[in-house]
């Protein structure tokens, strides 16, 4: 059976990252559901792309209590959105006491801050988030693409979204089929 | 007044692709209209994501006759429909005429093709559909993220789409935009 994520889409959230990441991990075999945080109907995103959830949050949980990976894609409203979210909250924790992979991407892992997951992980983010993940509850990594602590992926803006992508096909189906993808798609062969 | 830029959406579109060069056109100061081939409706892309056109090609073009740019993602289903879209041929011509840019990623410059546009430039497109791209008619360029002859813009792949919204960015708005955006995203400092 394929693995599944979840990405979920708040107003505001950044169009390209949330894009880039689900289509990516189509293409690498993952079963993902696109979940509106505030419903099924179209969402406007920062750079005002209109992108149509798959179905709502509360219709993607009741289908699937538990997914391979919960994603988060950035975007400073969108990430606002997330953090105050309490359904958002219990579903990371519930994700990361079971070892699923929890991940977020730009101004996303303030949300993580925000409802005290990850907590001790090295992570990043977009850089002017830096202070909402503040020293003592994590190791802030600057420099890389893309940070992986056990199940806490985390990365750095839209440019660094392919990487993001790629590590999360590679985390959920291995090593070849993220190099098939990143073939596939030219990222460093064009 | 800010450059203007038409970017055109049909069913089978790539998704990231078309997010990503609307978004970065944005970011870059730029007008964009995201424009539905087919009408104003919802458009499922290549990897099941479905898009929202800002509106109709027949409006965009009814508002306005001219951008400064006409761009054309990829995707195969979305780029042959562009093939054989007699609006989109005439559209490319008169924009070729008219010395604006026209611009093409992955399969899409197979609509240069078929539609007989920007002949005898140096092209590039998505490694299989190069066939398309018949010599006598085309130079056609390998290991080059993005190629640019005069008002003709082609881009490889998915994965080279960051730098195809770079240099339509430089081409509209000058480098220091570029830069800024470059800079903003994470693509290479990150």
């Amino acid at each position: 059976m394929s693995k599944s994520a979840l990405v979920i889409l708040a107003q505001g959230a950044e169009e390209m990252e949330t894009v880039i990441t689900v289509d990516m991990l189509r293409r690498g075999g993952v079963t993902v559901t696109l979940a509106g945080l505030e419903g099924s109907s179209p969402v406007l995103c920062s750079r005002q792309v209109t992108l149509v959830p798959d179905k709502s949050l509360v219709e993607a949980l009741a289908e699937k209590q538990q997914y391979d990976a919960v994603i988060l894609p950035g975007g400073l409203e969108g990430s606002d959105s997330l953090s105050k979210s309490e359904k958002v909250g219990a579903l990371l924790k519930d994700h990361e006491d079971n070892g699923k992979i929890i991940a977020a991407i730009c101004a996303a892992p303030i949300a993580f801050a925000a409802h005290g997951v990850a907590r001790g992980r090295r992570v990043t983010s977009y850089p002017s988030t830096k202070d909402k993940l503040s020293a003592g509850d994590y190791t802030y990594v600057e420099g890389e693409r893309v940070v992986v602590d056990g199940n806490v992926v985390t990365s750095r803006g839209p440019g660094t979204a392919y990487w993001f992508g790629l590590t999360l096909i590679e985390l959920l189906t291995g090593k070849e089929k993220a190099d098939q993808v990143e073939k596939g798609m030219l990222i460093s062969q064009y």
